[in-house]
């Protein structure tokens, strides 16, 4: 059993834990069997939004199986 | 006055403050003086759950009295 | 263009985006033109406050202008 | 010459060496021109396995010919 | 569910394998529900044994049941 | 919005800026909507070159659109 | 022979090397065959004390024996 | 003798090297008694510029004499 | 309540408490309620210096009041 | 008593042990009185060798005695 | 095969290149087999030169040949 | 000018300036032109001395003259 991880930045408007979810609902349009994510970075961007971008780096790792990576 | 961390992983379905809850409630059970935590690590477990479990490590510190650690 | 970083820790009784706020809002009363910022330290005090205390340390990232830094 | 770096986490029943062979064969299946890896992070799974999982996390660096990466 | 860490060095004449497994016996001589655990350091002491001591500091995972830590 | 970041290691004979173009340069040929690079690491391979062989590992962020990451 | 290691906060009105002392006496307390420490942390509390409380956080090793951790 | 560290980006369309300038410059704008500075950081923008903008994060350290910092 | 921290380097011919302690003297010149200081970095200076310079580098954390940073 | 330290990278075709075995070899053919080794990193070659050659650096202490380092 | 690392730190007036280069000149002059080197820390020294002088802390890799290291 | 960092292990049964020193004096026996140092880690040991021994590892920098390293 081998799992790959890559990097993702999810956002959000309302909260770290909906960036969080962001990211996750990316991921899961092209990847299956998400095993669990590492939250790496939690920023907040304010310059070029109306008010508030939570914004989290996560790794998402997932369970490679016999073909494309 | 003399600190000890111990390190704990609490988990939540909702939330990472409810995760981070979920250890200092069950810290509170055998743990006198709790006097601060640090986040250590913040995670997502999506494999083994229905839908989402928080998981936040923590190093809880609590001042250590005349007796046992 | 040149941007400078603070230091600041923000507190809530409510949650962790709570104490980022905080500290958003306190920069706010001297420090234009902010940008972004980071989450550098996450953590909960519970021995000297009624409940909980979410702390947040953050570098605030603001553009320099002409004048005084 | 340009070099791509993905993370892979092999496991095995028998040993560290045995988790980062798994990766390297995994990775082997996909990806031509793989020069080195780096050994990010080891560890071992108890609870889910029957006897012990060792878990070798790497950095798997190839070098990228002129098409997909 | 809460999980705490704690944090053993075992040591062997033999390899880091050998070093882990020292570890993880004297853990399940006092912990029940170990879960995972995660290699920290690796070194190898030479000057007050025969030939060579692997030495191995790990984080031991296990879940926390209703009562003593 | 989400981004995901890819790492990749660029080479130059002439400069660490060198080493960071020919990254970039790659990296445009298979994604759009780069976003930002960080820089990782920076090295120099003396051996296997005629002169010197200027490297940087950076990490390429780019912005995720509907479809294959 | 394995080592178990705890995580330790001394303090001190004087020096760093007191906040060190202060912790050892406490460990020696309730644990047999310590046999060193590393320092992780040091600071200086000035709000809630008289003058200055020099603190250093420490990890304590001491030999497991045969029962209880 | 006491100097104060203050974190700024500097940014330039050329190179590290003029980045770090870039800080440099603005700084000497308002500081006095410039001693060295540290680069923590290196990344290129590449979204919201025309080209290439390099930034570098560097901690500038300055002697603080006896009035305001 | 929001914290802020800056960022010195004291420095004592006598040991590094006492460098510690000329950062805090300088910081309390210009600066109310400072609650704590971490310790980032510790050296000695030998060259420029007739016998040694113990050099502390420290984080003091302070309470923002209503007005000027 | 004072320790030294030297980095060193010893290689092996078969195992990580085998690697650390070749760097303390190297080391005792230059050196007394090495106490320890600390493992810094490990990796596998695998472009420019016929199989794997398992990599590891590693910090070896030895006791500094009244002449040459 | 055994790699031994040294650290140096080079100078130079013109550009972190530069220094690098100032540091491999020096190398060669008593080292033979370099192989690469890493950088591990870059500053800029403004108080006791005319101009600027880059510093970079590199880690430069050699082949143990057969004798004296 | 090129500098080379070396690093020792002082120790001292009284403080960790003692074990500094004790560095420091051991450099001077061998090199010259020692500019400055950086504690890198600290520690005491318990178990094999009769009461406490400090220890300091510190990087010791020194100008490079023209020959022998």
């Amino acid at each position: 059993m081998v799992y790959k991880k890559v990097t993702l930045i999810g956002t959000s408007g309302d909260s770290f834990e909906g960036a969080v979810d962001d990211a996750i609902q990316r991921a899961e349009m092209t990847l299956n069997n998400i095993h669990w994510l590492e939250v790496e970075e939690q920023g907040v961007e304010l310059a070029s939004v109306n008010d508030r971008e939570y914004q989290v780096e996560v790794e998402v790792a997932f369970e490679l199986e016999g073909s494309a990576e």
